[in-house]
């Protein structure tokens, strides 16, 4: 059976200015290799109601899961919630269990509940809470959606919550092994290698480093014995390091 | 006149596994940003020609100018050139111009121009040359698509050629400000500010460092005056650090 399919969204202005690098959807599509589910696809819009409301409804439809990041804050730029509630048609408002959430934790603060605040307790019809450990304001999952923060620790703690109840496939493992020979060197046995074991997956990537080039050759699989191999007869090919 | 509009295309399974953080959107992002083209979408998606065909011809009819990084390279998994060209029904081949480089650059390593190798000269009917001043492999340009490396230092040296061919718009400028406010606090009036100044945009970023937090706030227009008059009223109201 094949394994699920993820895909993410990247919600943000201040990336696709250029302002802010990502980093959520890398550690994102570790966290899934690790527990074979695979991302195949990776989206990074603007904060657009139309642009987020549309990305999520392809994304959901084409693929087994998916994640967003970003746009769940209190500021008029946070747009993420009403957006993904249009993409499914449902209600959203300021919901109860939410709203409890951020009550007792800014009460603990002394700060005021004010109406932008407030705002982080937009959940729509339906959806289920994602705890937020690191500073109250929830996420949600709504269908296959799962919304996340996009400040990296709060997307990361959310993640961590939501995983255990994900079913992978098959972890996919990987083995590398650093060749100095040239990509053009190697790629005509690397494809034949990748031909006949279909179960494999052959990845080449040139590297240079003081004055010495060569190419990672990163084997990838759900079987530990059939990499093994795999690594045993590259290395009895054409040398290298083990990584 | 509203500036052009860009897409970027990440190709590459290496980066959806998370072996491999992509670094080259967040370099085209700032790129464009300083010349007036807005990134308004970015996309990842692994070496397979069919979504590649799909993503390219989608992103190329959609927005006004697109970028692609990897999958120009010589081995099994670098297929980019040819799904491409399928997205536009151009043919391909190895073609006279893109070899002649290659002969003149292995020739001077005394390295043999592989079948592998060759699969670098592989360029669609039709297509402008993009010089590869690090590796000498030309990326190519076919209609409003420009096919990149995906090695960082190849990428933007490429870019860097490329750029200067591009009419951009007015310069997007930005200033940002550090206040040592809860997001929650200012949103209210950040938000009249954005409605206020149509012609700006407010983003608000949450931080938290040594125990201390606040939002960086970034107001991002083309107009200096506007955007100067704008962080004077914010410094005014919420005190901070200009940054």
């Amino acid at each position: 059976m094949a394994n699920p399919r993820a895909a993410m969204l990247v919600i943000g202005d201040e990336i696709l200015s250029g302002r802010t690098r990502d980093s959520n959807m890398h550690h994102l599509a570790g966290e899934l290799t690790a527990r074979g589910i695979d991302l195949v696809e990776a989206r990074t819009v603007p904060d657009v109601h139309a642009t987020i409301r549309d990305s999520v409804r392809a994304l959901s439809e084409a693929h087994d899961i998916v994640f967003t990041s970003g746009g769940i804050g209190p500021t008029h730029d946070d747009i993420t919630a009403d957006a993904v509630a249009d993409a499914f048609g449902a209600a959203i408002d300021v919901r109860e269990d939410a709203r409890a959430i951020l009550t007792a934790h800014y009460d603990a603060r002394g700060t005021e509940l004010n109406e932008a605040r407030l705002r982080m307790a937009r959940i729509p019809d339906g959806a289920a809470l994602i705890e937020n450990p690191v500073s109250a304001a929830p996420g949600f999952i709504l269908r296959n959606v799962h919304v996340m923060a996009g400040v990296p620790a709060i997307f990361q703690a959310m993640l961590a919550s939501v995983l255990p109840g994900l079913t992978g496939g098959a972890p996919l493992m990987s083995q590398s092994l650093r060749i100095y020979r040239g990509e053009g060197d190697i790629a005509g046995p690397l494809r034949k290698m990748a031909t006949d074991h279909p179960d494999l997956s052959f990845g080449s990537y040139p590297f240079q480093k003081d004055g010495v080039h060569g190419a990672q050759v990163v084997v990838r699989g759900t079987d530990a014995g059939q990499i093994a191999d795999a690594m045993t007869w590259l290395s009895d090919t054409f040398g290298g390091d083990a990584e």
